[in-house]
């Protein structure tokens, strides 16, 4: 990381931490510049950047101020009540026409799933696929199977060890992507007709996992800023005989909630008294803005209790389906699982990630996904602040890319979503994050493509429909 | 395909059937020149093909002469009497220690279930897969989730076209490969304890994937030349509540049988009547010997009742996880299946095919593929004459790259599993072929690598400690 941005990152976390205010001005170039010990030029050059990131804004001759929609001009969307019961699951039928509706490139793509792909190295990617699949030895063919090229594990332990995990090799299991990984887990803990806690609001994807496996869901209310309520997990686990525990840890999808450090702790704990596993899909990870990348559950496990998964689908190479699992205790059961489900993942695919990791510059890249990723979502909140209603709710996330949102109790997310759809404009619509279809006026808005004067009027667009339910 | 090469088949065909005897002399260069009307350098070139297959042998000074082992020098093994019961599969366990085994690259390959990625054009593909990749919209990151690329679904949909199968590309889901395939169609038609209709001797991840999905296997017995017993399966269709028959139509894994077309007629009429839906595993279409591909059993479904799956990983591209599913009436069910388990396949790796299959000359490496094929397959029965007890019965398939074979009874396939694998030699033992364990005085043996003196010599080994038993 070069001088300018860890300066740049200095003054972010004085932004977000509240220490400087919205509309508040920043220190001038000179002041800062003495004061830090630094030269005017790397106070410039993190002056731009934070304005790319659209955390300030320059002034003519007055300098820089903290951009007045951030932090904490919204109130945050409100937690649902706990239901303490459990729902069989059915949401596929409008999880797909939903999805399917979508398809359409034209649509502004507020209900997607993914970032942009422009934000990806697409290209340094085929450079790294070429020459690994050129250099590939055919052996690897038979040799490769399940757990996968040996390169790309090692390279994975070895970002693990950098941030403070030691997960070794032999733990790691290469998938198709995140989602194959989340279902071998689910399959190797449950049979149909288990009970799984699961956030609520949840990652629709979950829903058809448990909805596949014909496990039954009790959903745990996400806080926006603490994740999934201990104090009701705890509950549930005494009352009810839970075989496996669902939860993002960071970055949830679709509230975009993190849990603290301290709070992931307090789940590896609870669950280690219950003796319960907890599945941990963290494919949002690496998409942090503040300084520090977060733990994982994972970090606090000493039994092998949880099964961390992550991907490379959301930070670097979508379209190619490399995730991964490490499954502590329950390795071995999911790599066989894995072997007789689809043997293993793409061998090209393993290969060209691998040379990526070893040659391709993937934290440079990171960075700036960050930093694209952060402003794109200053844009937006300020979009909402211009045209939404001001009874808007909004979660405010530390990284990822979307915003849950509460509108006012008259707008019926289903119906909003069909009005949208005909001018052209997705939104994924609060019920499909739900097992109970509720969050029946809660939207989730995908901020992972670059802001641009369509999306600032489609954004104009959907504050008049919304408007229309008043 | 070129003139020598069509005389070459001509002759082969004479042989396969037995117009032409084992030992016995074929015409000579002149005379067959004058005959066919064709140029002596064709006859010349026709017949370098055919010694190259494996099929005749120069004698100095006195022309050329059938092969004397090819073909019918042995009895083929005998089909089992049916069982007639239902069993609840588990033989994951010794599957998976026996693959484990297996693994060690300087092992003699006859039980691998892969033929050598030597024979396979992997530098033409790490070619196409550049290229494709280089050119690849980024869009298609989210365009083209299942069902699958459509340039590679086209180009599957045409080779069944000209094959003579109108499959429409709609009907077409990519997967990774056939293995996932076979999952989702088990998937889609039972629910757990439900009874599946399976072939006796059955490809183990067969076995396995019933063992997954928690189903009940009957076994029907296999003959080796006419593949499933279709009256043992008549009688169980009216007995049992059978889900779901999976067969694979063409050189049957392990037992190399083909069905003849009127049987594959049959099956279907059969299924038709009870309404059975049919899982047709057709991943050693493209290995024939003979003159004309072989039909599979879709192409006699008139209601959508077979699902039926393919994959590159014999023919093509092994470890790049690509296969396929035309699943007819139970098509929309899998792809949402597909999106619920792993969204979808690898799309480097499909767009690679995609792009093999338009320019990189498919039909040149399979002819050449099923020449070295069935030398191989020609080299290995000679050995198994020359070194294995009188009474070894063998399979000759004219496809695929496995022999199944038959031994002296006293033989325990499972001990003889282990005293090879001490010599260096992997072999498939019979009881990983059946949920009851049976055939265990049967082996499968894999001749998809180049035959070499290592390979001889193993050979000569494996017929040594199958005497000892004796």
């Amino acid at each position: 990381m070069k001088r300018y941005e860890r300066f740049a990152d200095d003054i972010a976390e004085l932004i977000r931490s509240g220490v400087l205010g919205p509309g508040q001005r920043i220190p001038s170039v000179r002041y800062a510049s003495q004061t830090h010990g630094v030269s005017p030029s790397t106070v410039f050059q993190a002056y731009y950047l934070l304005e790319r990131r659209g955390l300030i804004r320059a002034r003519a001759r007055s300098g820089y101020f903290v951009n007045s929609h951030v932090p904490r001009t919204f109130v945050e969307p409100q937690a649902l009540a706990p239901v303490s019961e459990s729902t069989e699951v059915d949401v596929s039928g409008l999880v797909f026409s939903i999805l399917d509706s979508i398809k359409d490139p034209s649509t502004v793509p507020f209900g997607s799933a993914f970032p942009s792909p422009s934000l990806f190295p697409l290209q340094r990617l085929a450079r790294s696929l070429a020459s690994a699949t050129r250099s590939m030895d055919p052996q690897v063919v038979v040799s490769d199977l399940s757990p996968g090229n040996p390169q790309l594990r090692r390279q994975i332990a070895l970002r693990y060890m950098v941030g403070g995990l030691m997960l070794p090799m032999e733990e790691l299991l290469i998938t198709n992507g995140a989602l194959e990984a989340l279902n071998l887990c689910l399959q190797a803990v449950t049979e149909p007709g288990d009970l799984v806690a699961i956030e609520a609001p949840a990652f629709y994807a979950c829903l058809q996992v448990l909805e596949r496996l014909k496990l039954k869901a009790v959903e745990i209310p996400v806080q926006p800023r603490q994740g999934m309520d201990l104090e009701v997990l705890a509950q549930t686990l005494d009352k009810h005989p839970i075989k496996a525990v669902w939860c993002m840890t960071n970055f949830q999808n679709p509230v975009g909630a993190s849990m603290p450090e301290a709070s992931k702790q307090a789940l590896v704990e609870l669950l280690r008294k219950h003796q319960v596993p907890l599945i941990e899909d963290d494919v949002y990870a690496e998409l942090y803005y503040a300084q520090q990348a977060p733990k994982p559950a994972k970090a606090f496990d000493t039994e092998g209790l949880v099964m961390h998964c992550g991907s490379f689908a959301k930070s670097l190479a979508p379209g190619y389906r490399v995730g991964w699992v490490a499954a502590g205790r329950y390795a071995q059961k999911i790599e066989r699982l894995k072997l007789m489900t689809s043997l293993c993942a793409s061998m090209p695919a393993q290969a060209a990630i691998a040379d990526y990791l070893q040659h391709g510059g993937y934290d440079r890249h990171l960075r700036k996904l960050r930093y694209a990723l952060e402003g794109q979502q200053a844009n937006m909140l300020a979009a909402i602040a211009r045209y939404f209603p001001a009874q808007t709710r909004v979660s405010q996330p530390s990284g990822g890319y979307f915003l849950w949102l509460e509108l006012p109790e008259q707008v019926d997310a289903l119906k909003l979503f069909q009005l949208a759809l005909a001018q052209g404009i997705s939104i994924a619509p609060g019920p499909i994050f739900s097992p109970t279809q509720r969050f029946g006026h809660c939207i989730r808005l995908n901020y992972g493509s670059p802001w641009t004067e369509t999306t600032e009027k489609a954004m104009e667009t959907l504050g008049k429909i919304i408007r229309s339910f008043l």
